[in-house]
């Protein structure tokens, strides 16, 4: 990015520069701050062309959400099989979705922080991403439940509330991973799947999960 | 509210009408939509009254934020006994933490939803609190670690991933149990205990945590 001003480059890849560029700008800087000269300027492209290709900076940050939410969940189905166990298939999205947002750190602060914080219509598109990652680890609960055969009733309800229990730990959790130095996405994952899958009870009695292998545990 | 005009009414009194009103409304109506002419309505005090005393939109925002905030975090520092076992503080603290979120809607709509969706400084008010909140908890599985003997070494950094993932789940849990009928704070608390104790993989095998007794537990 930035020196690239070759007028005979497709759209497609323009458009792709000046997403790139509007994310870190948005993730660091945030909506307020980021300016379409900056934007413009790291793309590599003049602002008159930022414009005429995203119309408005509201409708270039709406490009970023749903690129990036789309990204999002696109990385955790593509870390699933779904002929697995469901421990394992959630264990592979959680890894999925921890991989990806650390190393998409501006397009997650973008879905979680900047898209939530300057009001509608930023905040529906991120609440339908969300609504779509609840509906999957919820599928991924129940079919646990019918697969472990001894508690096939646990009630919808139940189920829904774990769901959406895991899915904000996860999301706290990834926050605070990219914002903590020398947290690694696959220890954000395994603490979260210890936590999810063995309980803090286990957890004190050093019985982590143990599904990721002894090398993949908690304890070390 | 409402009804109420007496002119003698002491100041702290008056504060705390426009207060609720404000709380209602913002929670409500949001931030931006919320008009301060509604607010005065609905504390049954005229508009520039509530500028007297509030100053702005914005002051009268923060105020309500502080208030919620120190409410939230007083309730569930009441309901915890710092003698008892931990998992038995994290169980009353789950209750009391539901118990005042199913209480005060308007104030956890404020706190979780319009705060952080507004931008600076309401979601800095917010990020301190719920760092307060991070901290109880983090001593909380500290302590848990120590008592059960077995793992006394949990790394400091598996014990804020583990506190960071409780208090999402938490607050999601907290914004899902208020949107969906008929989920009281006792289930969404029992539903996260028996999460984050128990894990996943005993709930599958219908083992949750057994400490809020057999008419608490998750599976009925």
């Amino acid at each position: 990015m930035g020196a690239v001003k070759n007028k005979r480059m497709p759209r497609a890849v323009r458009e792709r520069q000046m997403l790139d560029a509007a994310v870190r700008t948005f993730g660091q800087r945030g909506y307020r701050a980021a300016s379409m000269d900056e934007i413009a300027d790291l793309a590599g492209v003049s602002k008159p062309l930022v414009y005429l290709y995203l119309n408005s900076k509201e409708d270039l940050f709406t490009a970023c959400i749903r690129r990036e939410a789309k990204a999002l969940t696109a990385a955790v189905r593509a870390g699933v099989q779904p002929g697995l166990p469901a421990d394992r298939q959630l264990w592979d999205g959680l890894r999925a979705f921890f991989t990806h947002t650390a190393e998409n750190p501006d397009g997650w602060a973008v879905l979680h922080l900047q898209a939530r914080t300057h009001g509608e219509p930023f905040a529906a598109e991120v609440a339908a991403t969300r609504e779509e990652l609840v509906v999957f680890v919820t599928q991924l609960i129940a079919v646990a439940a019918r697969e472990a055969h001894r508690n096939p009733s646990l009630p919808d309800r139940e189920v829904a509330g774990l769901a959406e229990a895991l899915v904000g730990a996860a999301e706290s959790l990834a926050t605070w991973a990219n914002a903590t130095p020398g947290v690694s996405a696959k220890q954000a994952a395994a603490t979260l799947m210890d936590f999810a899958w063995a309980g803090l009870g286990n957890l004190m009695e050093s019985r982590p999960w143990s599904g990721s292998g002894p090398a993949d545990g908690l304890h070390r």
